[in-house]
Protein backbone atom coordinates (compact mmCIF):
# COMPACT_ATOMS: atom_id res chain seq x y z
CA UNK A 1 0.00 0.00 0.00
CA UNK A 2 1.31 3.80 -0.66
CA UNK A 3 2.58 5.84 2.32
CA UNK A 4 -0.47 8.11 0.72
CA UNK A 5 -3.34 5.51 1.20
CA UNK A 6 -6.08 7.17 3.19
CA UNK A 7 -5.52 6.45 7.28
CA UNK A 8 -8.18 4.57 8.70
CA UNK A 9 -10.21 4.95 11.62
CA UNK A 10 -8.67 3.24 14.52
CA UNK A 11 -4.95 3.09 13.05
CA UNK A 12 -2.16 4.55 14.26
CA UNK A 13 0.64 5.92 11.81
CA UNK A 14 4.22 6.64 12.86
CA UNK A 15 5.69 10.08 11.33
CA UNK A 16 9.18 11.32 11.44
CA UNK A 17 8.82 14.92 10.88
CA UNK A 18 12.55 15.86 9.74
CA UNK A 19 14.90 18.45 11.29
CA UNK A 20 12.35 20.77 12.71
CA UNK A 21 11.56 22.65 9.04
CA UNK A 22 7.86 22.33 7.90
CA UNK A 23 9.31 21.94 4.46
CA UNK A 24 11.25 18.98 5.35
CA UNK A 25 8.53 16.88 6.30
CA UNK A 26 7.01 14.18 3.46
CA UNK A 27 4.44 14.83 1.81
CA UNK A 28 2.60 11.39 3.74
CA UNK A 29 3.57 12.34 6.72
CA UNK A 30 1.80 15.85 6.06
CA UNK A 31 -1.04 13.94 4.74
CA UNK A 32 -0.96 11.77 7.73
CA UNK A 33 -1.44 15.32 10.16
CA UNK A 34 -4.04 16.23 7.65
CA UNK A 35 -6.27 13.32 8.41
CA UNK A 36 -5.60 12.72 11.84
CA UNK A 37 -8.16 12.79 14.89
CA UNK A 38 -5.46 12.48 17.29
CA UNK A 39 -1.80 13.96 17.36
CA UNK A 40 0.84 12.88 19.57
CA UNK A 41 3.85 15.36 19.29
CA UNK A 42 7.23 16.09 20.71
CA UNK A 43 8.72 19.20 21.40
CA UNK A 44 11.12 18.59 18.57
CA UNK A 45 8.58 18.11 15.69
CA UNK A 46 8.38 20.83 13.43
CA UNK A 47 5.43 23.29 15.18
CA UNK A 48 4.06 24.56 11.90
CA UNK A 49 3.10 21.40 11.20
CA UNK A 50 0.18 21.62 14.22
CA UNK A 51 -1.39 24.04 11.92
CA UNK A 52 -1.96 21.11 9.12
CA UNK A 53 -4.29 19.18 11.35
CA UNK A 54 -8.47 19.74 11.13
CA UNK A 55 -9.50 22.39 14.19
CA UNK A 56 -11.30 19.45 15.82
CA UNK A 57 -7.84 17.73 16.05
CA UNK A 58 -6.97 16.55 19.87
CA UNK A 59 -3.25 17.60 19.86
CA UNK A 60 -1.65 15.70 22.93
CA UNK A 61 2.18 16.97 23.74
CA UNK A 62 4.29 14.25 24.74
CA UNK A 63 7.24 16.34 25.14
CA UNK A 64 10.23 14.72 27.08
CA UNK A 65 11.85 17.46 28.18
CA UNK A 66 15.09 17.36 29.30
CA UNK A 67 15.48 17.06 33.68
CA UNK A 68 11.37 18.38 33.17
CA UNK A 69 8.38 16.71 32.95
CA UNK A 70 7.56 14.11 30.76
CA UNK A 71 5.79 11.53 29.43
CA UNK A 72 7.14 8.17 30.18
CA UNK A 73 7.57 6.07 26.56
CA UNK A 74 5.09 3.24 28.17
CA UNK A 75 2.36 5.93 28.75
CA UNK A 76 2.95 7.42 24.86
CA UNK A 77 2.38 3.46 23.94
CA UNK A 78 -1.02 3.24 25.81
CA UNK A 79 -2.41 6.13 24.13
CA UNK A 80 -1.11 5.60 20.78
CA UNK A 81 -3.70 2.22 21.80
CA UNK A 82 -6.23 3.57 23.60
CA UNK A 83 -7.06 5.88 21.21
CA UNK A 84 -7.09 3.81 17.97
CA UNK A 85 -9.34 1.28 19.98
CA UNK A 86 -11.68 3.97 20.46
CA UNK A 87 -11.90 4.70 16.63
CA UNK A 88 -9.68 7.55 16.15
CA UNK A 89 -7.05 8.02 12.97
CA UNK A 90 -3.51 8.35 15.48
CA UNK A 91 -0.99 10.30 14.17
CA UNK A 92 1.96 9.80 16.06
CA UNK A 93 4.45 12.79 15.00
CA UNK A 94 8.42 13.50 16.30
CA UNK A 95 11.23 15.27 15.12
CA UNK A 96 13.89 13.54 12.95
CA UNK A 97 12.80 9.93 11.98
CA UNK A 98 11.21 7.83 14.42
CA UNK A 99 13.83 5.46 13.90
CA UNK A 100 17.06 6.75 14.61
CA UNK A 101 17.27 7.01 18.80
CA UNK A 102 13.27 7.48 18.49
CA UNK A 103 11.97 4.76 19.82
CA UNK A 104 9.55 4.05 17.20
CA UNK A 105 10.35 0.27 17.46
CA UNK A 106 8.97 0.50 20.83
CA UNK A 107 5.52 1.98 19.53
CA UNK A 108 5.87 -0.38 16.06
CA UNK A 109 5.63 -3.24 19.00
CA UNK A 110 2.99 -1.60 20.67
CA UNK A 111 0.41 -1.39 18.26
CA UNK A 112 1.01 -4.63 16.98
CA UNK A 113 0.90 -6.52 19.95
CA UNK A 114 -2.19 -4.50 20.50
CA UNK A 115 -3.25 -6.03 17.13
CA UNK A 116 -3.63 -2.38 16.20
CA UNK A 117 -2.89 -1.90 12.39
CA UNK A 118 0.28 0.44 12.17
CA UNK A 119 2.00 2.53 9.42
CA UNK A 120 5.78 4.13 9.46
CA UNK A 121 5.94 7.06 8.02
CA UNK A 122 9.94 8.04 7.95
CA UNK A 123 11.11 10.81 7.98
CA UNK A 124 14.21 13.31 7.14
CA UNK A 125 17.03 12.09 9.80
CA UNK A 126 18.63 15.44 11.15
CA UNK A 127 21.90 12.89 11.52
CA UNK A 128 22.41 13.89 7.25
CA UNK A 129 19.75 16.69 7.06
CA UNK A 130 21.36 19.09 9.24
CA UNK A 131 25.36 18.71 8.21
CA UNK A 132 23.51 18.97 4.27
CA UNK A 133 21.87 22.24 5.24
CA UNK A 134 25.04 23.42 6.74
CA UNK A 135 26.85 22.36 3.46
CA UNK A 136 28.40 19.38 5.32
CA UNK A 137 28.14 16.24 3.40
CA UNK A 138 28.53 12.66 5.13
CA UNK A 139 29.99 11.25 2.81
CA UNK A 140 31.67 12.53 -0.62
CA UNK A 141 33.97 11.02 -3.15
CA UNK A 142 37.64 10.56 -3.07
CA UNK A 143 37.28 11.13 0.70
CA UNK A 144 35.07 9.09 2.84
CA UNK A 145 32.80 6.30 1.90
CA UNK A 146 30.64 5.71 4.93
CA UNK A 147 28.55 7.71 8.05
CA UNK A 148 28.84 6.74 11.55
CA UNK A 149 25.77 8.02 13.88
CA UNK A 150 25.94 7.65 17.23
CA UNK A 151 23.96 8.83 20.36
CA UNK A 152 25.62 10.92 23.12
CA UNK A 153 23.27 10.42 25.49
CA UNK A 154 24.89 6.74 26.69
CA UNK A 155 28.23 8.45 26.84
CA UNK A 156 32.07 6.60 26.66
CA UNK A 157 32.35 4.60 29.85
CA UNK A 158 29.08 4.15 31.23
CA UNK A 159 27.83 0.34 31.51
CA UNK A 160 25.19 1.09 29.21
CA UNK A 161 27.08 1.71 26.66
CA UNK A 162 27.60 -0.80 23.75
CA UNK A 163 29.67 1.28 21.22
CA UNK A 164 33.61 -0.03 21.28
CA UNK A 165 35.30 4.16 20.90
CA UNK A 166 38.50 2.62 19.47
CA UNK A 167 36.90 1.26 16.53
CA UNK A 168 34.80 4.41 16.28
CA UNK A 169 37.96 6.06 15.84
CA UNK A 170 39.44 3.86 13.53
CA UNK A 171 36.28 2.77 11.48
CA UNK A 172 37.15 5.52 8.22
CA UNK A 173 33.89 6.72 8.37
CA UNK A 174 32.67 10.24 9.19
CA UNK A 175 30.89 10.25 12.67
CA UNK A 176 28.00 11.83 13.47
CA UNK A 177 26.92 12.49 17.14
CA UNK A 178 23.56 13.20 18.00
CA UNK A 179 22.20 14.41 21.97
CA UNK A 180 25.87 14.92 22.67
CA UNK A 181 26.45 18.06 23.60
CA UNK A 182 26.52 17.33 27.47
CA UNK A 183 28.54 14.93 27.06
CA UNK A 184 30.75 15.98 23.84
CA UNK A 185 34.22 16.08 25.75
CA UNK A 186 34.11 12.75 26.67
CA UNK A 187 33.48 11.48 23.17
CA UNK A 188 35.87 13.81 21.95
CA UNK A 189 38.48 12.35 24.45
CA UNK A 190 37.60 9.31 23.96
CA UNK A 191 38.03 9.03 20.36
CA UNK A 192 41.52 11.15 20.50
CA UNK A 193 42.91 8.61 23.18
CA UNK A 194 41.87 5.87 20.89
CA UNK A 195 44.13 7.22 18.24
CA UNK A 196 41.77 9.65 16.18
CA UNK A 197 43.97 12.61 14.86
CA UNK A 198 43.52 15.15 17.00
CA UNK A 199 43.32 17.79 14.36
CA UNK A 200 40.35 15.92 12.48
CA UNK A 201 38.04 18.02 11.36
CA UNK A 202 34.74 18.62 13.28
CA UNK A 203 31.92 20.64 13.33
CA UNK A 204 28.57 21.37 15.55
CA UNK A 205 25.13 22.69 13.93
CA UNK A 206 22.94 24.17 16.75
CA UNK A 207 19.40 24.80 15.57
CA UNK A 208 19.85 22.93 12.35
CA UNK A 209 17.27 23.95 9.53
CA UNK A 210 15.78 26.61 11.60
CA UNK A 211 16.53 30.73 10.83
CA UNK A 212 18.44 30.89 13.63
CA UNK A 213 20.94 28.29 12.68
CA UNK A 214 25.03 27.90 14.04
CA UNK A 215 27.85 25.96 12.87
CA UNK A 216 30.95 26.30 15.02
CA UNK A 217 33.76 24.61 13.91
CA UNK A 218 37.61 23.14 14.46
CA UNK A 219 39.60 20.48 15.72
CA UNK A 220 38.46 17.19 17.14
CA UNK A 221 40.75 18.01 20.12
CA UNK A 222 39.33 21.30 21.00
CA UNK A 223 35.64 21.37 19.53
CA UNK A 224 33.90 20.32 22.95
CA UNK A 225 35.26 23.52 24.35
CA UNK A 226 34.56 25.88 21.07
CA UNK A 227 30.99 24.88 21.50
CA UNK A 228 30.61 24.74 25.06
CA UNK A 229 28.48 27.39 24.78
CA UNK A 230 25.75 25.66 22.50
CA UNK A 231 22.12 24.89 23.52
CA UNK A 232 21.27 21.76 22.82
CA UNK A 233 19.91 20.51 20.49
CA UNK A 234 22.60 20.08 18.14
CA UNK A 235 24.50 18.05 16.03
CA UNK A 236 28.24 17.43 15.66
CA UNK A 237 30.35 16.38 12.75
CA UNK A 238 33.68 14.69 12.96
CA UNK A 239 35.69 14.08 9.72
CA UNK A 240 37.72 15.51 6.90
CA UNK A 241 34.02 16.49 5.60
CA UNK A 242 33.37 18.70 8.52
CA UNK A 243 36.29 21.06 6.97
CA UNK A 244 33.08 21.99 4.16
CA UNK A 245 31.49 24.08 6.40
CA UNK A 246 33.41 27.10 6.60
CA UNK A 247 34.38 26.80 2.54
CA UNK A 248 30.18 26.84 2.70
CA UNK A 249 29.61 29.61 4.91
CA UNK A 250 31.97 31.63 2.98
CA UNK A 251 29.98 30.72 -0.43
CA UNK A 252 27.52 32.60 -2.66
CA UNK A 253 24.76 29.58 -1.35
CA UNK A 254 21.35 31.20 -2.08
CA UNK A 255 20.76 30.00 1.46
CA UNK A 256 21.64 26.78 3.63
CA UNK A 257 19.20 26.30 6.02
CA UNK B 1 15.29 31.28 4.66
CA UNK B 2 12.75 27.86 4.62
CA UNK B 3 12.50 25.05 2.69
CA UNK B 4 9.37 25.93 1.14
CA UNK B 5 10.39 30.07 -0.13
CA UNK B 6 9.82 30.52 -3.73
CA UNK B 7 12.44 29.31 -6.58
CA UNK B 8 14.25 32.02 -8.21
CA UNK B 9 14.80 32.35 -12.23
CA UNK B 10 18.67 31.69 -12.25
CA UNK B 11 18.49 29.16 -9.10
CA UNK B 12 19.46 25.47 -8.57
CA UNK B 13 17.66 23.65 -5.69
CA UNK B 14 19.41 19.80 -4.88
CA UNK B 15 16.56 17.83 -3.81
CA UNK B 16 16.58 14.49 -2.48
CA UNK B 17 13.97 12.61 -3.43
CA UNK B 18 13.97 9.31 -0.92
CA UNK B 19 13.95 5.92 -1.49
CA UNK B 20 10.84 5.74 -4.33
CA UNK B 21 7.70 6.45 -3.00
CA UNK B 22 6.27 9.47 -4.00
CA UNK B 23 5.22 9.76 -0.36
CA UNK B 24 7.92 10.08 1.08
CA UNK B 25 9.16 13.05 -0.78
CA UNK B 26 9.36 16.17 1.32
CA UNK B 27 6.64 18.95 1.23
CA UNK B 28 9.24 21.59 0.31
CA UNK B 29 10.77 18.73 -2.76
CA UNK B 30 7.14 18.61 -4.04
CA UNK B 31 7.34 22.44 -4.10
CA UNK B 32 10.10 22.65 -5.92
CA UNK B 33 9.34 20.28 -8.54
CA UNK B 34 6.18 22.15 -9.22
CA UNK B 35 7.89 25.22 -10.19
CA UNK B 36 10.75 23.80 -11.98
CA UNK B 37 11.73 24.77 -15.38
CA UNK B 38 14.30 22.14 -15.93
CA UNK B 39 13.93 18.87 -13.90
CA UNK B 40 17.10 16.82 -14.02
CA UNK B 41 16.42 12.98 -12.95
CA UNK B 42 18.21 10.12 -11.95
CA UNK B 43 16.81 6.62 -12.53
CA UNK B 44 15.93 6.54 -8.52
CA UNK B 45 13.85 9.18 -8.16
CA UNK B 46 10.21 8.67 -7.49
CA UNK B 47 8.56 7.97 -11.35
CA UNK B 48 5.42 9.66 -9.97
CA UNK B 49 6.92 12.87 -8.77
CA UNK B 50 7.62 14.15 -12.35
CA UNK B 51 3.80 13.83 -12.60
CA UNK B 52 3.56 17.22 -10.28
CA UNK B 53 5.89 19.14 -13.06
CA UNK B 54 3.82 21.18 -14.82
CA UNK B 55 3.67 20.18 -18.59
CA UNK B 56 6.30 22.59 -19.85
CA UNK B 57 9.10 21.83 -17.88
CA UNK B 58 12.06 20.24 -19.72
CA UNK B 59 12.86 17.16 -18.05
CA UNK B 60 16.30 15.41 -18.35
CA UNK B 61 17.16 12.18 -17.61
CA UNK B 62 20.84 11.48 -16.26
CA UNK B 63 20.39 8.30 -14.84
CA UNK B 64 23.64 6.47 -14.50
CA UNK B 65 22.75 3.06 -14.75
CA UNK B 66 25.39 0.42 -14.02
CA UNK B 67 27.32 -0.63 -17.01
CA UNK B 68 24.91 1.52 -19.38
CA UNK B 69 24.35 4.25 -21.07
CA UNK B 70 25.42 7.37 -18.77
CA UNK B 71 25.91 10.74 -18.36
CA UNK B 72 29.15 11.93 -16.47
CA UNK B 73 28.80 14.02 -13.46
CA UNK B 74 30.99 16.97 -15.04
CA UNK B 75 28.46 17.08 -17.61
CA UNK B 76 25.44 16.49 -15.05
CA UNK B 77 27.67 19.92 -13.46
CA UNK B 78 27.58 21.79 -16.56
CA UNK B 79 24.08 21.03 -17.18
CA UNK B 80 22.71 22.49 -13.80
CA UNK B 81 24.86 25.53 -14.27
CA UNK B 82 24.32 26.31 -17.93
CA UNK B 83 20.48 26.42 -17.40
CA UNK B 84 20.77 28.31 -14.35
CA UNK B 85 22.70 30.95 -15.73
CA UNK B 86 19.96 30.83 -18.85
CA UNK B 87 17.45 32.23 -16.12
CA UNK B 88 15.72 29.32 -15.44
CA UNK B 89 14.77 27.25 -12.56
CA UNK B 90 16.66 24.12 -12.17
CA UNK B 91 15.72 21.07 -9.84
CA UNK B 92 18.53 18.02 -9.75
CA UNK B 93 16.48 15.70 -8.28
CA UNK B 94 17.56 12.29 -7.01
CA UNK B 95 16.66 8.78 -5.16
CA UNK B 96 17.11 9.16 -1.44
CA UNK B 97 19.30 12.18 0.02
CA UNK B 98 21.64 13.62 -2.06
CA UNK B 99 24.76 13.65 0.08
CA UNK B 100 24.57 10.35 0.88
CA UNK B 101 26.84 8.71 -1.69
CA UNK B 102 25.03 11.35 -4.44
CA UNK B 103 27.43 13.01 -5.31
CA UNK B 104 25.38 16.08 -4.25
CA UNK B 105 28.30 18.48 -2.53
CA UNK B 106 29.67 17.89 -6.15
CA UNK B 107 26.66 19.57 -7.69
CA UNK B 108 26.75 22.10 -4.33
CA UNK B 109 30.69 23.14 -5.33
CA UNK B 110 30.09 23.00 -9.04
CA UNK B 111 27.26 25.74 -8.47
CA UNK B 112 28.97 27.72 -6.04
CA UNK B 113 32.10 28.10 -7.96
CA UNK B 114 29.64 29.20 -10.89
CA UNK B 115 28.05 31.68 -8.59
CA UNK B 116 24.63 30.44 -9.03
CA UNK B 117 22.53 30.32 -5.70
CA UNK B 118 21.44 26.75 -4.90
CA UNK B 119 19.31 25.79 -2.35
CA UNK B 120 19.71 22.10 -0.53
CA UNK B 121 16.73 20.42 0.42
CA UNK B 122 17.58 16.84 2.02
CA UNK B 123 15.65 13.89 1.76
CA UNK B 124 14.73 10.70 3.35
CA UNK B 125 17.68 8.30 3.19
CA UNK B 126 16.73 4.90 2.01
CA UNK B 127 19.69 3.91 4.45
CA UNK B 128 17.25 4.56 7.43
CA UNK B 129 14.29 4.39 5.57
CA UNK B 130 13.93 0.98 3.60
CA UNK B 131 15.10 -0.95 7.03
CA UNK B 132 12.10 0.41 9.10
CA UNK B 133 9.83 -0.19 5.99
CA UNK B 134 10.80 -3.74 6.48
CA UNK B 135 10.17 -3.21 10.11
CA UNK B 136 14.07 -2.93 10.92
CA UNK B 137 14.81 -0.14 13.14
CA UNK B 138 18.47 0.95 13.31
CA UNK B 139 19.00 2.12 16.19
CA UNK B 140 16.86 0.29 19.41
CA UNK B 141 17.10 1.18 23.22
CA UNK B 142 18.83 -1.40 24.72
CA UNK B 143 20.14 -3.20 22.18
CA UNK B 144 22.13 -0.71 19.67
CA UNK B 145 23.10 2.81 20.37
CA UNK B 146 24.20 3.30 16.81
CA UNK B 147 24.55 2.81 13.00
CA UNK B 148 27.31 2.84 10.34
CA UNK B 149 26.16 3.42 7.00
CA UNK B 150 28.62 1.98 3.85
CA UNK B 151 28.84 1.51 0.51
CA UNK B 152 29.06 -1.35 -1.31
CA UNK B 153 30.32 0.45 -4.30
CA UNK B 154 33.83 0.28 -3.46
CA UNK B 155 34.89 -3.47 -1.65
CA UNK B 156 36.46 -4.73 0.34
CA UNK B 157 40.68 -4.72 -0.39
CA UNK B 158 39.90 -2.56 -3.11
CA UNK B 159 43.03 -0.17 -3.23
CA UNK B 160 40.01 3.04 -3.17
CA UNK B 161 38.34 1.80 0.37
CA UNK B 162 39.11 4.08 3.01
CA UNK B 163 37.29 1.78 5.69
CA UNK B 164 38.71 -0.46 8.32
CA UNK B 165 36.72 -3.91 8.03
CA UNK B 166 37.85 -4.96 11.46
CA UNK B 167 37.08 -1.37 12.49
CA UNK B 168 33.33 -1.49 11.77
CA UNK B 169 32.98 -5.52 12.33
CA UNK B 170 34.16 -4.43 16.27
CA UNK B 171 32.38 -1.07 16.38
CA UNK B 172 29.28 -2.12 18.09
CA UNK B 173 26.65 -0.05 15.77
CA UNK B 174 24.50 -1.67 13.27
CA UNK B 175 25.74 -1.78 9.97
CA UNK B 176 23.92 -0.65 6.72
CA UNK B 177 25.06 -1.75 3.29
CA UNK B 178 24.00 0.57 0.18
CA UNK B 179 24.56 -0.35 -3.37
CA UNK B 180 26.35 -3.80 -1.74
CA UNK B 181 24.16 -6.21 -4.10
CA UNK B 182 27.09 -7.25 -6.27
CA UNK B 183 30.05 -6.89 -3.85
CA UNK B 184 28.17 -8.87 -0.43
CA UNK B 185 30.07 -12.20 -0.15
CA UNK B 186 33.27 -10.08 -0.09
CA UNK B 187 31.59 -7.97 2.15
CA UNK B 188 30.28 -9.94 4.51
CA UNK B 189 33.46 -12.11 4.54
CA UNK B 190 35.39 -9.25 5.80
CA UNK B 191 33.40 -8.70 8.36
CA UNK B 192 33.38 -12.28 9.88
CA UNK B 193 36.89 -12.51 8.79
CA UNK B 194 37.62 -9.27 11.42
CA UNK B 195 35.94 -11.33 14.41
CA UNK B 196 31.97 -10.21 13.46
CA UNK B 197 29.85 -13.22 15.00
CA UNK B 198 29.02 -15.59 11.82
CA UNK B 199 25.76 -15.78 13.62
CA UNK B 200 24.69 -12.24 13.68
CA UNK B 201 21.22 -11.82 12.45
CA UNK B 202 21.34 -9.79 8.44
CA UNK B 203 18.74 -9.06 5.78
CA UNK B 204 18.55 -7.74 2.91
CA UNK B 205 15.63 -5.61 1.55
CA UNK B 206 14.84 -5.20 -2.15
CA UNK B 207 12.24 -2.87 -3.49
CA UNK B 208 12.35 -1.15 -0.54
CA UNK B 209 9.28 0.96 0.03
CA UNK B 210 7.71 0.04 -3.29
CA UNK B 211 4.70 -2.60 -3.47
CA UNK B 212 6.52 -5.54 -4.92
CA UNK B 213 9.35 -4.68 -1.53
CA UNK B 214 10.77 -7.96 -0.61
CA UNK B 215 12.94 -8.70 2.37
CA UNK B 216 16.09 -12.04 2.59
CA UNK B 217 16.97 -12.74 5.96
CA UNK B 218 19.39 -14.93 7.78
CA UNK B 219 22.83 -14.84 9.49
CA UNK B 220 25.65 -12.75 8.46
CA UNK B 221 27.49 -15.61 7.38
CA UNK B 222 25.32 -17.04 4.55
CA UNK B 223 22.99 -13.94 3.89
CA UNK B 224 24.88 -13.07 0.67
CA UNK B 225 23.93 -16.96 -0.39
CA UNK B 226 20.61 -16.57 0.29
CA UNK B 227 20.08 -13.23 -1.10
CA UNK B 228 22.12 -14.25 -4.30
CA UNK B 229 18.83 -13.64 -6.44
CA UNK B 230 18.19 -10.53 -5.11
CA UNK B 231 18.18 -7.83 -7.65
CA UNK B 232 19.32 -4.18 -7.08
CA UNK B 233 19.19 -1.82 -5.36
CA UNK B 234 18.93 -3.20 -2.47
CA UNK B 235 19.52 -2.40 1.03
CA UNK B 236 21.08 -4.87 3.60
CA UNK B 237 21.31 -4.66 7.69
CA UNK B 238 23.25 -6.56 9.53
CA UNK B 239 23.32 -6.53 13.64
CA UNK B 240 20.69 -7.46 16.27
CA UNK B 241 17.80 -5.30 15.14
CA UNK B 242 17.82 -6.83 11.98
CA UNK B 243 15.83 -10.09 13.45
CA UNK B 244 12.74 -7.48 13.98
CA UNK B 245 12.08 -7.97 9.95
CA UNK B 246 10.61 -11.81 10.84
CA UNK B 247 8.29 -11.07 13.21
CA UNK B 248 7.45 -7.88 11.85
CA UNK B 249 6.19 -9.87 8.91
CA UNK B 250 4.54 -12.20 10.77
CA UNK B 251 2.65 -9.20 12.55
CA UNK B 252 -0.68 -7.35 12.57
CA UNK B 253 0.69 -4.69 10.24
CA UNK B 254 -1.78 -2.50 7.92
CA UNK B 255 1.44 -2.17 5.96
CA UNK B 256 4.94 -2.09 6.16
CA UNK B 257 5.70 -0.74 2.52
Amino acid sequence: MSSLAPLLPGTVALVGGGPGDAGLMTVAGRAAVEQADVLLVDHLAPEEALTWAPVETLVVDVAKLPRGAFTPQERINELLVEHARAGRRVVRLKGGDGFVFGRGMEELQACTEAEVPVRVIPGVTSSVAVPALAGIPVTHRGIVQGFTVISGHVPPGHPASTLDYGALARSGTTLVVLMGVATLPAITAALVENGLDPTTPAAVIARGGHPDQRVVSGPVADIAVRAAHVDPPAVTVIGEVASFAAVTAASTLEEVN
